[in-house]
């Protein structure tokens, strides 16, 4: 069970373990000078965390597939937004992983979801929180982003861009977004989890009759750290214009309480993207994956996007997950950290330009985890399949070939 | 009514226009070396935006209350967290204030409220989210903080810092924070706003039967700006030991989406507070007012504190409004930025030490607006009454007596 192995893993690993990977490549469009249908590239993850054997093999196919869904997206003309919502769209489908389908249970036994979207061209963010009833979270929060970019709704209310509960559920399916019954959201491994970590919280608060509850409430972390927490899902895409996007989507915390909302939904701390501009000169996208409440405190998508301005990508990302994360102030209280970012930073490249009807792009892509492993998978236009990894601490770097 | 006011208002108001308030003074505590409730400061606001001559007198009685409250907190040795939980509730508790009794309703004629509180000290935060049927939100937002600082739930599970919905409704209760029905929450004055709010949206979108409604649905912001949104409540304060804390509480725009959350509740966007560090020479501490959107997207809050580490606090406070709300790359397709903040921040003065038994503590506290006005209170602990203004566009300056 899922519980059972991270309690085991995390009494092995050493706290404060980081595992950074990074890679780069350059793309160039095609010599015709027409820059539809080349171009443009792909990271996703299912998770930071430990990966049984068994687990970690269907990471790597719905990982791929996320990588294949974002590609035919870019190879046929769509925006940053749009192939980072493909790839989203199957990373929640699998029921392996923690998102849509298949989502951790919350103490009530329901599923509630949480997704962000944010696009680095137009700068506009889309949120939904404990959402319930939809098997598509990320499509809702791509939904709230689209509305936002079409201005004022009547009487010059101001379009919302984060929407919870029952009201984000009921605006979804007024915008043609289907609702799903619960029933067919939860899966027997979903529901087999539910029930044994249910048992495992009546016994660790010892609620048998006449025994006291509050007393046994608080336990030290050896119980547990919240198993569940690291398989949310997410992406980051740049088009061959050299937009950014990253969205991000979790079923949260295994056990939660009804109405938590994780750092996949909070501003900021589940996903980033910015194209450059004038004080950037790198666009730039994160997507997050750990505990919400420490992603949260720590902002941590967007820190990574502002230390991805620096000139090495590598040393910056591991200062930021050392600094912003791992030794934050903000987190002090808490005996672990656990966490990964996926990035990707790009800027156009002269050398890259062998004509001047030639686009290029240098796009940079990099993972870090404190965590045992981290699954990702990654897939430019041009290749023919993606890539995957969920290798403990493997450094991977290369340029990427046309 | 509020929403005419605001039409009328917004068109006769140059769209960058700012206004800041800067003031300092020192603090010392008592001679006899005991800190003990002496010391402290509290700043309040009750909104940004027009407040008709009527309203604006209510606004300062209540601005009045709330840092007498805070105050007496202060007095009694509390913790800056404890203060300002104690101003915030004041504010709630004003009928006239959008912020617990009293808010605007939502689109379905239901009261949602948004809350969040930042603790300078341990830097944890508590936030609500559209939650209903809890006369005081600040009240959950603190107790969500105080139940983080205890440590993990059992099975290991990490305690929630974020709760929207009936989830937390239901914590609250079961947290001994008592409900109150709805009926209760509203006052004439909501009632009858929703009702003149909800015949000028039916007009806008010309909800006759028969009339193409979608093709009327987007409406120039000549029809309005969001009415309402302007009068979110807040507070910072300090404690004699130097703590800082903030706090933030709104009813959300009128007429609202059900389940929409505001800056309000969002971390980082509706207040912030930070005590002095090793990279932070000052303790800040931040509150927001205006349009939630606006004030998510470009994180005032916790860019105003940021901006507060620089030397000269007026001019920072001036350019961060300027450069990070005003001209924000965030922002750039809104035609219209309303906001405003109350800031705090203090340091240790070592010039302000007469005696080695004495603790001096130097505090500035500014506020800034885009808007026409703002009402704010302030009263350090060792005055006998609360100071307030909801002048514009008044810059006040000085030094507090001893």
């Amino acid at each position: 069970g899922v519980m059972e192995s991270l309690i085991s893993y995390a009494e092995e690993q050493p706290p404060s373990s980081l595992m950074t990977n990074s890679s780069s490549l350059k793309q160039e469009s095609n010599e015709s000078g027409s820059p539809k249908c080349v171009g443009g590239f792909v990271l996703v993850h299912a998770g930071a965390g430990y990966h049984s054997e068994s687990k970690a093999k269907e990471y790597k196919h719905v990982c791929k597939r996320a990588c294949q869904r974002a590609v035919d997206q870019l190879r046929a003309g769509a925006l940053a937004v749009e192939a980072v919502t493909a790839a989203l769209v199957e990373l929640e489908d699998s029921p392996f992983t923690n998102a849509g389908l298949g989502s951790n249970l919350n103490l009530s036994g329901e599923i509630e979801c949480d997704a962000s979207i944010m696009d680095g061209k137009s700068l506009h963010f889309g949120a939904v929180g404990s959402i319930s009833g939809i098997k598509n979270p990320v499509l809702v929060a791509n939904c709230l982003l689209n509305e936002a970019q079409k201005g004022k709704l009547s009487a010059g209310r101001i379009p919302p861009c984060f929407l919870v509960g029952p009201g984000a559920h009921d605006w979804a399916v007024s915008h043609g977004i289907p609702p799903c019954p619960s029933e067919k959201m939860a899966t027997r491994f979903s529901l087999s989890a539910y029930k044994r970590n249910k048992r495992k919280m009546e016994l660790a608060e010892g609620t048998v009759p006449g025994q006291n509850r509050t007393k046994k409430r608080r336990q030290s972390s050896e119980n547990g750290n919240g198993s569940g927490c690291l398989d949310t899902v997410g992406a980051v895409v740049v088009d061959l214009e050299g937009n950014v996007a990253a969205a991000v989507s979790s079923g949260g915390l295994a056990m939660k309480h009804p109405g938590r909302i994780g750092q996949a939904a909070h501003y900021g701390c589940g996903c980033w993207a910015e194209n450059s501009g004038n004080m950037n000169p790198y666009s730039t996208a994160v997507s997050t994956s750990g505990c919400g409440e420490h992603l949260i405190r720590t902002m941590l998508a967007r820190e990574c996007a502002a230390a991805m301005q620096s000139e090495d990508a590598h040393q910056a990302l591991l200062e930021a997950m050392q600094n912003k994360f791992i030794s934050s102030p903000f987190l002090t209280s808490e005996d672990r950290v656990l966490g990964g970012v996926i990035v990707l930073r790009c800027c156009r490249c002269v050398e890259a330009q062998p004509s001047p009807n030639i686009q290029g792009i240098l796009v940079e892509f990099l993972w870090s985890h404190t965590t045992e492993s981290m699954c990702v998978g990654y897939m430019s236009a041009q290749d023919s399949k993606a890539k995957v990894s969920s290798k403990t601490g493997s450094v991977w770097r290369g340029v990427g070939s046309q």
